[in-house]
């Protein structure tokens, strides 16, 4: 077999075959295929495409390229991930809620770059808490608490690191089979049994329409069914942010603040439906609707808030932070944004503040770049609301970056107003599962 | 600007501007933008295209990346090309005519790959021939016999080079925007004034079809009316091999043959379109007609002959050879074919003779490969002639190699017969040229 047949076979639009993928996938990792063969093969894989056996393949091969997890011993395992969003602090309420039900829960996050937050930079705004857990540790806290939030041990689905970076360097990353595979790899490879994935759509997203959304959803639903997996896509909005917070240690706050039932609407809402959607592929609950009725519970109970805190401690960090939010990190000044006029708020981009949000230093253009985990914004209307001119939209949390004032402009320009009533968004889209 | 967006751009089939295509290919020269990314590039340029004016900067920039020789002392400077065929030894008769006609030839040639034979590999056959000529050896014996046929120097388009390189490792090499100024680049940096092309077209070229022969031949007339050279393309036919001998020595004696006047009609004909062209061209002819007058005087005296003779002494060659053709290399064994039956030949499949002289020895499968100058075959019928069950209809000239059978079979499969008469084929298909 030669890279260049096959780079020739996938440009002139023909299917690889499970063999071929391997063959590149493994040569790549061993160092047998040079990156430049690779980087035409992803470019021929974005403008062709792949098929659902393909994609399947891929996905097999990026796990076989590395160790895979057998967690077995700790019942069904359900995995938790969204494409990312803004404001999308939905792991930090649902880890705990589910793990709260005796459903363990065993997660392994990302950072965050461009527009899209990352969980573990979230996380890190408890001071001390540790995000690279060996695997002997991962397993061990798993056992003992039956929760564990981490990063991606450098074990785990290595093809898909190696590819990931290749394609953020060569204009590749934009593909439905490689979006779908590189997510679903680290998840079979991170030994889940069931995955219930949240797919963003709308301008803070990845995915800017429901179509595209609806296809990523079903390649990575076809992928688990292909390995075994159970799997539920929630396709959810990402027009406005979710929640009020948008900037790490203003996201814990407000996860914190969920979690003793005083959140926003709109992230309690997706954090119940997520948690208790875990609990039916985990086969904790029966249905949806008794699982639902089992989440509320440990929300009320403080039994979440309880779990969150004691993950805070088990992986190092100062759990007063969990129960005192004064004691996370805070910027040193906040610039109150007020309503120009007495309208509904008809829309509040998403992107923009997304954007905004890296201009404070809350997020990072490009990967290893450091992040302020104090800045961010404080949204005081969402879209669907009326507010009186004058009052208070938004607070932005600064540290006093020469970026701050384009940055609070561009939060100010997100919003768009109408004097008529305006609906408020629908957050839930669609769904799309295996059975 | 940053490659990556480039190549996003181009991704998505968007134009890219001069300075965006010169910041990728001067950058890829010095060593700043990794082979990576241009080789996703180069996929997307495959799978997208690239319009008459980025095709025309590509070949503006990759002249740019080197010297470009100023022949203007000598006149005007018409080069002559080929895309490439099987038994296309069509320089080795046109350039010592035209240069007999007062026209100097300054021509840079290629090595063959695949069943696409080279001019610098037919004339290594003359024992001692040297294809390396320095800038300085090039230019002094252009001044003093009018007449140069060498390989292309380091320091002319080094782009096109590397880009090449990486092309046929990456499965790049199919897009009619990289094959036209990648051709059209040697030209231009060479110090052309105008271009005489022959694009072939059928089984044993590369344009498999008279449609995308046409567009590859529009596209090098557009870079250069764009750069100020005057183009003309024949495109002629490649279905059957040109003329009667495939293979080195064995194509350097039919040269010399034509250059008697005993050439195949085939051969004889493009040769004298082709030298003709060029002197209408080089402004040294009136018209076409007075040209084809003056290029027919040349072969009927013997004075491209002697040019031819000439030309290969003033390079190291034995000129012996030339008035001697059995001195050049001659391969230990003959084995002739016979007509299975009485019939018309039908059709002589150019691709499978090219593959069949490449086994026998005559040409490489990759770069770099040695070749063996003595094998090949000599056909004694060609489309549309009638044969004898029992007659001779080609000569497969044999070292003695394992893949020799296999070979000399696959020749034999290459004939087609038909019991009526079979018109013979068109040789000159079409002309596209500048004004």
């Amino acid at each position: 077999m030669r890279a260049v047949d096959l780079i020739e076979k996938k440009r002139d639009g023909a299917a690889l075959s499970a063999d071929e993928i391997d063959f590149l996938v493994q040569g790549y990792v061993k160092g047998d295929i040079p990156d430049y063969q690779i980087a035409a093969l992803l470019m021929a894989v974005v403008l062709r495409g792949m098929d659902a056996r393909e994609t399947s393949a891929l996905t097999a091969s990026m796990v076989a390229s590395g160790q895979r997890l057998d967690l077995s011993r700790f019942g069904r395992v359900v995995d938790k991930h969204s494409t990312g969003g803004v404001g999308d602090k939905t792991t930090l309420v649902v880890a705990p809620l589910v793990a709260a039900c005796g459903l363990p829960v065993a997660k392994m996050s990302g950072r965050g770059l461009g527009f899209s937050g990352g969980t573990l930079d979230k996380l890190e705004s408890i001071a001390g808490y540790r995000v690279d857990l060996t695997t002997e540790e991962f397993l061990a806290q798993l056992e003992r608490i039956g929760i564990v939030v981490t990063g991606q041990t450098k074990d785990l689905a290595p093809a898909d690191g190696l590819l990931y970076a290749l394609r953020d360097a060569t204009g590749t990353v934009p593909s439905i089979p490689l979006i779908a595979s590189s997510i679903m790899s680290k998840k079979i490879a991170a030994g889940a049994h069931a995955v219930v994935l949240d797919v963003k759509v709308g301008s803070g997203a990845f995915m800017k329409d429901r179509r595209m959304a609806a296809a990523l959803a079903r390649a990575m639903v076809s992928i688990g069914v292909a390995h075994g997996l159970a799997v539920t896509c929630e396709l959810t909005d990402m027009e406005q942010p979710l929640g009020n917070a948008v900037g790490n240690a203003l996201e814990v706050a407000e996860a914190i603040a969920t979690l003793r039932g005083d959140g926003p609407a709109d992230l309690t809402e997706l954090a119940l439906v997520a948690a208790a959607e875990m609990l039916v592929r985990g086969r904790k609950s029966r249905d949806h609707a008794s699982a639902r009725r089992r989440v509320q519970q440990a929300l009320d109970d403080g039994a979440g808030l309880a779990k969150l805190r004691e993950l805070a401690a088990a992986q190092g960090g100062d759990a007063r932070m969990v129960d005192d939010p004064s004691r996370l990190p805070s910027a040193p000044r906040v610039e109150t944004l007020r309503a120009p006029r007495t309208a509904y708020v008809a829309a509040l981009g998403a992107e923009q503040v997304g954007v905004a949000s890296v201009r404070l230093g809350a997020g990072r253009e490009k990967k290893g770049d450091p992040i302020d985990l104090r800045t961010g914004v404080v949204l005081h209307a969402k879209v669907g609301d009326r507010v009186e001119r004058g009052q208070p939209i938004a607070d932005v949390h600064v540290a006093g970056r020469p970026a701050d004032a384009g940055a609070i402009e561009q939060i100010s320009g997100a919003f768009r107003w109408s004097a008529r009533r305006v609906p408020r968004r629908r957050l839930i889209l669609g769904r799309i599962a295996s059975r």
